[in-house]
């Protein structure tokens, strides 16, 4: 169930890039890029058809309904994000609830469905659940802060991807709130306009951090995040201590460290 | 059930106008056309979990399990059939392996849930399997031969799509190996050359027509569906008659009468 699980989440990275148009991934060529853009497709879908293969397979109605939500959901939060792509004025609610789709909901279904195949109780499975959303909660908004280069760092060879697709992402829904009527404008435009061969990238990327870091959104974008890390470390207190409950709470942690 | 395979069928399709670039579909704009590449493939996702979604909500394991083999194998056709394309010398048996896959899967996949669902016979469930699985095939046949204006008609409007993209089908099998010398290089170059804007592409598809005329490959693709529809058929007979069964073969006469 956890390579079935792998497997989604491939083919959702796979999509993405071709709906992106993007060139990197973890630095590293994407295979739309080595491949092209039908190969990918297909691939996905291949992966797709294959994880769906393999859990049938695992012969769990319980999890194949939590997991088979979570590919619906998780589509539909892409959809969302696509349609809100390019609007600084999102409120930082939907914001959330498009993480909650797009990157949440296969964290929380991976957790739940590891209870469920334990057949731990119902309270333990809701508790991985919400481990699960929250710690990928966790996650989206410290990937959204170190996409500009995080709250400590210089700006990198990989940042500002978000920021150069037009991507609103909760920094930007941040310092365009708290901006005054210029910085309003400059992330209307910037958002509006963005191109992946903008040629005045550099200086419109350093504008930006620079709005970020005057209004506090990466910093507080960060501290979002780690709220979020605390409630999914607090949904395992009432698990006995022990090794994995360690390692769960560590990997929250982690999460959260990763910011700075 | 029906509405979940209609879903995956939608999603296919929306993921094959995205990879073959395709701008019409049943003389109409595709979704890429009208909303771009990025939708159409997150739409497609997003039907295909819902699929998922009805499908398991139907609580039927042994169903689960034949639509989710179905859904990986015709990804894999798409795949394998993009790997085939501009090669004018792949085998018959090759391009009906595509075709089995890529087409005729979700055919024999939803005759043989009905069965499933109906708790009919195993014997019964696989000549469920076997008349969707031929009728798959004779439709896929009889659409390439229609693609090239069919036996006795004249090209019109929306005829020549395959040939445009370079999309090797039995027609171009059999007049390729069918074919002098002087045939053959056409096919090769024709295949391997073809693009969305070719300024030469009325005269290279008259040429083609005529190619496939002479050779009988128009002809002999319909001859090949018209078996295939036969097997269907003869896998139902095993059924008492009756208003279905009647209805399902006059299916498949539908689907080779429609050739001429």
């Amino acid at each position: 169930m956890a390579a079935a699980v792998e497997f989604m989440h491939t083919a959702t990275l796979l999509h993405d890039d071709v709906v992106d148009d993007s060139d990197l991934r973890r630095g590293k060529p994407t295979a739309r890029k080595l491949w092209g853009n039908p190969t990918s497709v297909l691939v996905g879908d291949f992966l797709l058809g294959q994880a769906f293969r393999m859990m049938v397979g695992a012969g769990n109605l319980a999890a194949l309904d939590v997991l088979s939500n979570a590919a619906a959901v998780i589509a539909e939060g892409e959809v969302m994000q696509l349609a809100a792509m390019r609007n600084a004025d999102i409120s930082e609610d939907n914001y959330l609830r498009i993480v909650e789709a797009k990157t949440a909901a296969l964290f929380a279904a991976a957790a739940e469905v590891g209870g469920i195949l334990a057949s731990a109780s119902q309270t333990e499975i809701e508790a991985l659940k919400s481990y699960g959303k929250n710690l990928g909660i966790a996650f989206q908004l410290v990937d959204d802060a170190l996409d500009y280069g995080s709250v400590n760092r210089v700006l990198g060879k990989n940042t500002g991807e978000d920021f150069r697709e037009g991507k609103v992402t909760l920094p930007v829904v941040l310092a365009y709130r708290r901006g005054d009527q210029t910085g309003r404008a400059f992330w209307e435009r910037a958002m509006a306009e963005a191109t992946s061969d903008n040629p005045d990238f550099d200086a419109d990327l350093e504008l930006a951090v620079q709005y970020l870091q005057e209004t506090g959104a990466l910093k507080d974008t960060v501290a979002r995040a780690a709220h979020f890390g605390e409630r999914a470390k607090d949904a395992l207190a009432l698990f006995p201590p022990g090794n994995m409950r360690t390692l769960l709470i560590q990997l929250s942690d982690f999460c959260i460290a990763r910011a700075y």
